[in-house]
């Protein structure tokens, strides 16, 4: 086990009819906030009207970006910025899924930057100061409303990069397993291979001794395995949607990657994926992990397949190459039985891209750590998965 | 699973030699701490001269309470009030175990209360500010170093009683594994036996539908069962003393309890045993918790048992009964195999005692979620463990 340091500021509200809680939330730390949401679903589903109404209550200012895209795009950031500085706001209040809130911390972040908000991504500059934060989370995925992370497309430089600082973590995040009753079968799919793919990110580590962490992002794949079936057959069942609403929450807060090296390459790879393709992202990441786990299966990371097979999948084959292999086939099936895509060829890549997406991919250096990636093995990983 | 509000304010400050980084984190809250301690134990392992040379090359100030005892007494807290008072300090830096971090959350809060200390246990007055608190942790057993609880020993009214407040969660802990390489095998067993009874307390719950909690759980027993054993053969195994640490703070910080009902009658029962008979806390919890999951065995409990005996001990059994109490008898067992007595007769508990015991245990009202237990269920436990 690696030394860290553990932390978690944001404070969840979890459970049903819970939106009153956060007039006052709020009003702990601003009075005048930006609402930062995406395309119409709050609208339709009457979430908006509730906030609206909300703020109204307590007598709160507040001003609307809308339309912020999944895999959101930093023009939505600079929109932001300007209206928090033409308004006077004084906190962000992000209503969606994570490409929302991930919007919302880095206007938090740029509002006291007077530079190009892209700064932040191409390191040009560093975060010093923030907006306070606050989300109300209505799909099951991202992690985002616990944690420091935000990840920003640029149309103009087709990258999607990432940036993580303490400061960009929520003051609060309200979490209502019944908001996200209205999530369609492929998206909650989608959010689910989200969530899977950030625990596996986590568990496939080279450090050893991490027992206690390992077995627990075992325990949330497992919820994983368990739910989302159940979620996507039977979209308003309380208790499915509530595991997968907590462990996507759980999943990417620090718990699993404390005191441990994690791998993140198949997160680099899709995110150049959907910086060219606008792929969704939890789609991409179900097509890509398989093919990821069997490149990087060698002789040193088999026992962590196996024991990912056992522990994970109950694969009770006795050879260990045998075993990994079940195991890994388990989880391809496993997104397919969800409904999800398991080619790049169906989602719109096209063939003759593939070495410029590896390229771009390892642009900043070689991606993860289970096993070091050059382009040619990005490559190789997309041909696979092609 | 039931609504819930979660927040980890603790900065936890995790690993190999780090005790040089907690002199910035105590000077962004104070200039003159109260150093409090047990026994000789830390002046004999060298961190107590640690410790001084750390505030002393920091600049900061500080008084001491030594011989703060396991079992902390309300004498103890008060005083560390007066001496708080008296040297105008401004932070409670407690070395040590659960007993040490307790008192001092005590003390912090009694400094802003004109009464006596003992007032908040009697529920006579509430916890309304408290001093910053920071923790450097020398066992793994209480969860203290994560949490806002505090149980406090009064000798004239012969009780122990516990408090919560959020202004309790200490600002940092300190967890250094090495730290805990000289506790000698009967503490790491009690310190063993302390964490896996916090984990069956919030467990064993009657709250339906709570799977990523149980799983989780269910990770953190097994990571105990796993490496007790070894750090009780091989006291310096880094590995063993890094899960057994970070278990014992994640299983009291909130992660296994939001979203549940949770038990506490073993803890309430052996909180009185303790008051009378000062049993070392982790040693009377596994003498007791096996009868008490033996007596609240029935048909409504059955499921939980069963699921606890197939997923920790991988019981095969096929018939339910039979599997629930082959995992009843497994934690006995490996109780005993960690040294530990197994009945209370072996620690001084008098058996003419016992009613008084029940008494008391259930003078605020009955006890438990999974059965609530009167004198009588707890006289009958109290009796089945002798």
């Amino acid at each position: 086990m690696l030394d860290f340091t553990f932390q978690l500021p944001t404070r969840i509200i979890f459970g049903r009819n819970r939106l009153e809680k956060i007039g006052g939330e709020i009003k702990k730390n601003a009075n005048r906030v930006l609402l930062v949401y995406g395309g119409g679903s709050i609208i339709r589903s009457g979430l908006y009207d509730r906030i609206i109404e909300m703020l109204k209550d307590n007598g709160i200012f507040f001003a609307e970006l809308s339309g912020v895209q999944p895999n959101p795009r930093i023009d939505s950031v600079r929109q932001g910025v300007e209206l928090c500085r033409k308004h006077d706001l004084e906190m962000i209040l992000a209503v969606c899924g994570g490409s929302v809130i991930d919007c919302g911390k880095v206007i938090a972040a740029a509002y006291y930057y007077d530079g190009d908000p892209w700064d932040f991504f191409t390191r040009n500059t560093r975060v010093t100061r923030a907006l306070p934060i606050g989300a109300v989370l209505t799909i099951a995925a991202t992690g985002s409303e616990m944690n420091g992370n935000a990840v920003i497309n640029n149309d103009e430089t087709k990258e999607k990069l990432g940036l993580f600082h303490p400061l960009l973590y929520p003051r609060f995040s309200l979490l209502d397993p019944t908001l996200t009753f209205t999530v369609p079968a492929d998206q909650t799919a989608a959010g689910s291979a989200d969530i899977m793919s950030h625990i596996f990110e986590q568990y496939f580590s080279p450090t050893p001794g991490t027992y206690v962490q390992d077995r627990m992002a075992e325990a949330m794949l497992k919820t994983c395995i368990h739910y989302s079936p159940i979620a996507i057959e039977e979209p308003d069942h309380y208790e499915a949607r509530a595991n997968l609403l907590w462990t996507s929450t759980l999943a990417l807060n620090g718990l699993l990657s404390a005191g441990k090296a994690t791998d993140w390459a198949t997160h680099m790879i899709q995110h150049e994926v959907s910086a060219l393709y606008d792929v969704t992202h939890g789609l991409g990441l179900a097509i890509l992990t398989p093919h990821w786990m069997q490149y990087v299966l060698n002789e040193d990371t088999l026992p962590k397949f196996v024991q990912y097979a056992r522990n994970v999948w109950q694969v009770t084959a006795a050879d260990d190459g045998q075993a990994a292999r079940e195991g890994i086939d388990k989880t391809a099936q496993f997104f397919v039985s969800l409904g999800l895509a398991d080619r790049l060829s169906e989602v719109g890549v096209e063939e003759n891209q593939i070495e410029e997406i590896a390229r771009k991919a390892t642009a900043y250096g070689s991606l993860g750590r289970m096993k070091k990636l050059d382009a040619g093995d990005v490559a190789n990983i997309l041909k696979a998965a092609y």
